[in-house]
């Protein structure tokens, strides 16, 4: 006999944390709804060419291939190197992340699909990454994008709902908002449109390292002295306020184009966002933010705890093609996701879950006289009926076992119904947070439940 | 460029479909919750040991296997035939049903659950049966246990469970019930405790095909003419009423010890069942239910539709000792499960899904004048503080384009704000059902349409 385990890097979630996850769900799932985002899902498993060659050579490692079934052996015979095998081998792969099939599925209904479109998407993704501290093998992704329109009021749109989420989440954050067209003048203002991703990259880390470190990095990399200084420059803008730091950073870059276009973006989307002074979600004009993917070619947007030290609780940003990876060219987008394994983890430091996600049974009825079983059954169904979880304890054991259950279960009230009870048509309700027992009616028994649970 | 497709067997589901699965799935994750049942989950992806043997020789080969990442071409090279080969790639693999991760995740966590353990789970499965109409190689399953009792008041507890759920539903349904012991009975009745299996087989086809069929089959197989005599006579007293049935089985089978037990267990259920004379989901005992699974050892149980002929729509019964098979012994269990994906098809059939489960957007506020966008935000989120759904129409496009965008979409509602409308603070609002337009004052905005979208 094998010891069983489970497959690393994934984990079971027991009742505790399931209840929460939907409790976190459905808070985005009714916030996406209030936006008009339809809901749709995709199959776990995509055909592997859908998959390959979407995230980069060290992307195409981490997706998990299923092998196909049958009679293999004989094409694993010609294989000449892994690599060639994995592929001879498997058709089909798990869902790495739910924006490439998103995009299929766009391209696959696109006679079918209202434009613009507005969808959301929450279901697991697979990546055979390093298991470490809080990245996870299987881990749910939570998508809100919307594709076939240019406008910038989208971007507003997805600010407002990053707003609305979050505030009802009861966590404080700050979004930050930036705009590749700025990093794109950057580069090209240094010397080179082709320093874009190494300054990128490099500046993208001052959240995390000291000035220094990015110098040395630009430096180590072959960038001269005097685009570093521009670089230092332009980071030291970020400090600044909203609308300020707009008209500094044109100044800096001198009126490139490129810049005039990101500069006129984000002060539409500021002044659009005027009336939304939240302090639960500040928005904040960031010019280091760069954001990895490299679909993304307009405003970019991340947000962050302001309660803990935390990765980003979500992202996202205008991409203009992601389609034409599927033959559909020209139908712009921009998107946002939840981080929601990371809003989870706050959410359960920050101990922001409410008290009722956790509860579950809320009446447990005794065994006691079997010939009132029947009965028994009948009252717990009333109960059922007006929303009361309750159980009957199945088990002819002592009374003391089944309190202790009750007790272990954190289920607040136990019923008895013994013969002599059910004579006068009465029950003992006993309420395990005080203690106290007192005899109710049957014919007020799910109003007086009510009540009684209503109390704490 | 490949068009993009799907892997065979599996499926998008767009907006009007999710809702829908997402209806369901709530309505009956709400019953299991008012009947106690804590929800698990348990990760996609199990260890291939975990899987392997559990499902006979036919399910090893329907498991959807991972290939290991790495280096796999000289672990490859060993193997002598594919199913070696198969085994040498991959140690993870789909999960297969959700009993085997359950009974995985019971033993793991055994010291920490508290028993009788009621554990609900919905998730989904893989399996690679050939596809053919209603049948997928990625669906859902949806699963109530209970173990660690020995309690029939479980199995009461679980019909009514399906009987409110079908209720729910608005799903007329019957619940055929019987009892493995009665099966084990016959076939020592007929001679030979062996042939159980054999005759169990065959009669459980009779809701399928005629009686002819089944004799042929029996006789086929080598069962005597005077055991086929004893199978005919008990399968036709299926046909008779509750009670009377259990006595005439009794005393067909001779007061068999097994069938004295059987006939106990039903006649407890359906004396604590007398309460729930439902017409939406009768109660039936049929001693030609069989059940496939080999795992149960009592009761079983299996629902059908009274409205459209259909597979069955659900099923369940009692097994004695699933987690003996990682190592934890004397764990009795019963449980049932809901056929998701059929229920849909029914419910989709028989139009039983509510008109409100395919809304989306109730409010759409076309993009007039710029200058008022500010305003137009501020109101539309006001709107979704209040739970009305409302998107702004993103582009600045034609007023008759923005108009058949909420036509095509079904938006009820549209509101208009030019600046006419702004300085006298009213907006107009169009009732696309109805055709009818009124200016209605910002100030009882929310009011007038949460009146309006109620009224149709």
């Amino acid at each position: 006999m094998i010891k069983p385990g489970l497959p690393k890097g994934t984990r079971d979630f027991g009742p505790d944390a399931v209840r929460k996850r939907q409790y976190l769900f459905q808070v985005i799932r009714s916030c996406f709804e209030l936006f008009g985002f339809e809901p749709i899902e995709t199959p776990a498993m995509e055909n592997l060419s859908t998959l390959l060659g979407k995230y980069g050579e060290e992307g195409d490692k981490l997706i998990f291939r299923i092998l196909n079934n049958g009679n293999i052996l004989p094409l694993a015979q010609q294989a000449k190197d892994s690599r060639e095998l994995a592929n001879l081998l498997c058709e089909k792969a798990l869902r790495y992340d739910l924006t490439i099939p998103f995009a299929r599925f766009v391209v696959m209904n696109q006679h079918q699909l209202v434009f613009p479109f507005r969808r959301y998407q929450i279901q697991p993704v697979w990546r055979a990454d390093r298991p470490q501290k809080g990245r996870y093998r299987e881990f749910f992704q939570c998508d809100a994008d919307i594709v076939g329109s240019h406008s910038l009021l989208n971007e507003v749109e997805l600010i407002r709902l990053y707003q609305l989420v979050f505030s009802r989440l009861s966590l404080r954050v700050r979004i930050r908002l930036n705009h590749r067209k700025l990093l794109q003048a950057l580069a090209e203002r240094c010397g080179n449109p082709g320093w874009m991703p190494l300054i990128t990259t490099a500046i993208d880390k001052l959240d995390k390292v000291a000035v220094q470190q990015v110098e040395a990095e630009l430096q180590e990399k072959g960038i001269p002295e005097d685009a570093r200084s521009l670089i230092r420059e332009y980071v030291t803008l970020s400090g600044q306020a909203g609308a300020d730091s707009l008209s500094a950073v044109l100044a800096l870059l001198q009126h490139h184009p490129a810049a005039e276009e990101g500069v006129r973006d984000l002060a539409f989307i500021l002044h659009q966002l005027k009336d939304s002074s939240s302090d639960r979600a500040a928005v904040q004009i960031d010019f280091t933010l760069a954001r990895g993917l490299d679909y993304y070619t307009g405003t970019i947007l991340e947000v962050q705890s302001e309660e803990m030290e935390m990765g980003s609780l979500g992202g996202g940003g205008r991409y203009d093609n992601l389609t034409g990876l599927f033959g559909l060219p020209d139908i712009p987008g921009v998107g946002i996701s939840f981080g929601v394994e990371r809003i989870y983890d706050v959410m359960e430091a920050l101990q922001r879950f409410p008290a009722s996600t956790g509860l579950s049974t809320q009446v447990l009825w005794l065994r006691m006289d079997d010939a009132l079983l029947p009965e028994v059954m009948h009252y717990a169904m009333e109960l059922r009926q007006k929303g009361i979880a309750t159980e009957i304890y199945p088990d002819q054991v002592k009374i003391d076992k089944q309190l202790k259950y009750a007790d272990r279960k954190g289920i607040p009230l136990v019923i008895m119904m013994g013969s002599r009870e059910y004579q006068r048509q009465v029950v003992a309700v006993k309420d395990l947070r005080s203690g106290t027992q007192k005899d109710v009616s049957l014919s007020e028994l799910s109003e007086v439940i009510l009540h009684q649970l209503s109390v704490r």
